[in-house]
């Protein structure tokens, strides 16, 4: 398997904040990114903190999606990573961004597995 | 919760293949970083594929750590993320890339939930 993979990370702020403590629907909205990416999943663990926030993770074939989440803040924090260059990380990105209602959006993306790292496309957008 | 985070990403090459590929030993080897780390582990699951290569994450009250390994390349794509400021995650990075045999390591560390996206530190070092 080729090493070369690309890692997204996104901040997003302004989220809803029902949405964002609410491990289900989280669960749910990172399956479905995973699928709308095209992605295999492998492994799918979801963690509810108290009083509140969500951590969890989509293993999938070709890497992985994560999230951590604070309702109180209206922020979360997502990662998006897929090896090979059959799937484009920003398609579950949006996807998520979307569904948790992200009113500003920062994201960049990282080569991984290429040698040195270089940071590209830095956005901070207004949605 | 503060928001605030950070987020080291390594690039480990010239790892010892073997290890690459033993899913028990990766298991305890990210256990025994994210302890070492002074982190409190809440979720452990590494996922082996055929015919080679491991992934894997443990999700923290602080965040997670990730890897995903290609033995056949000597490589590993590392990822720790901590959230506030009593954990460095650059130790569990260090204990991680020692762990594998590292040869050569290229980490950056980004700051999250701080707003714009800086950044920081980026490192290319023969070991």
């Amino acid at each position: 398997m080729e090493t070369m993979g690309r890692h997204v990370i996104s901040e997003l702020w302004g989220c809803d904040e029902e949405t964002l403590n609410n491990v289900n629907a989280i669960e749910r909205i990172f399956v479905n990114a995973a699928l709308k990416a095209g992605a295999e999943i492998r492994e799918v663990i979801f963690h509810k903190f108290a009083p509140q926030g969500v951590s969890g993770v989509v293993i999938i074939s070709e890497s992985h999606l994560t999230i951590h989440s604070f309702p109180e803040h209206g922020y979360a924090s997502i990662d998006v990573y897929t090896c090979g260059d059959h799937i484009d990380p920003n398609t579950a990105a949006k996807y998520i961004a979307g569904s948790l209602g992200a009113e500003a959006e920062e994201t960049i993306e990282i080569p991984r597995g290429t040698g040195p790292i270089r940071v590209q496309r830095p956005e901070a957008n207004a949605l």
